[in-house]
């Protein structure tokens, strides 16, 4: 598997959200690329308390970056509170 | 459960707090989807003091994220030290 | 125990270190809201190093996002040096 | 083996997250420079879940940096949402 | 003990590693208050690589807040160059 | 040993990359001033995968600190792009 991250930029937050995903599996990816291997550790990873909190921070760390990359989806980088006022 | 997160804006602190609280949540149910598995793992992480610290470091993270996309709940850009001085 | 998070400003980098703290507090509640339990882990991680580093790291987190919130407590936004030339 | 980092930026975000990758690699190489101790280390944590997780955080902070020093490889600073509106 | 901090800003980088420093010691302080206990974990950790790692990460974390603050010990924010051209 | 932080600036991205490194030193050092005793740790944590990985992270923290400080080794900051469209 090759990916292939095209833009940093999503129209929502949700999306946005979908993308650090990807990016934080992406992460395991390259140091992991055999799908086999993944698919045996997801039972563990994903049954253990800490190691899916630890996931979540590697989330909200590349969150952090797509949300600065979309300007955290504000509508205009000049009038930075308009929308949510 | 199919999350839609809309917008990272909030009217106040408290409320971005929030919002960080469930974007860690999010990332823990986009990798654990089954309620019940979660379930069973609370207890578990919820009694143990390494476990909350983590949370609490979760949290932190995208609470930066969600206070810096509101400028930090200040009143204007332009004059941000107004309502605290 | 309900917290109210109403503003991320604060007069002193003091009382910014202090806001940091109650975060990293309020991040731990909300995954653990009895304080009976809380009290009971208490003596676990306050002598044990490793998670006293921990907690430290939480509120740097924290720290961070208060000191941007108050323009790390510099005079103004144009003249960003004065006071410390 | 004797890095050169000559720049942070890269045509594009997939360019960004191999930058990343290499700058994760580097901070392991100048600890453990010995290429034959680091191929001994790679089955125990290319098979270790956390130790994976861990992995993705350092990329993760790293791509924070390479994609900030792209300007997120958006096409202007001044009219930052240009390309994905 | 009771800490007072003042400023973020410092006359040199050397002083606002110093800083982050304090800042960390200050995050362990709040939590543990009692310097008999600090002086006894002192050894344990002091000879634990992990938990000097640890530490490291957590001044890491405080010299980005205190260094931003500085605006990076630059000569200016108009000029950020200047100086190291 | 006395460390003498004199400035973040570096001429190129390596030499930034460098200074990170010795900034995750200094970490350590500060903690553990005895030279014996953080060599007698050095085949400990230099073979330990999970450590290596940990001190990578550190690293990568500084290195943050130390890119945004020389604002990415880009040319200007007004015209963030040039050098590498």
């Amino acid at each position: 598997m090759q990916s292939n991250l095209r833009s940093l930029t999503t129209r929502t937050p949700q999306e946005g959200f979908d993308l650090a995903v990807t990016l934080s599996q992406m992460g395991v990816l390259v140091t992991q690329p055999s799908e086999e291997i993944r698919e045996l550790l997801r039972p563990v990873y994903s049954t253990n308390a800490d190691s899916l909190i630890a996931v979540s921070q590697v989330i909200a760390t590349n969150f952090q970056t797509v949300a600065a990359a979309n300007n955290y989806w504000r509508s205009s980088c000049s009038r930075p509170h308009i929308g949510w006022r």
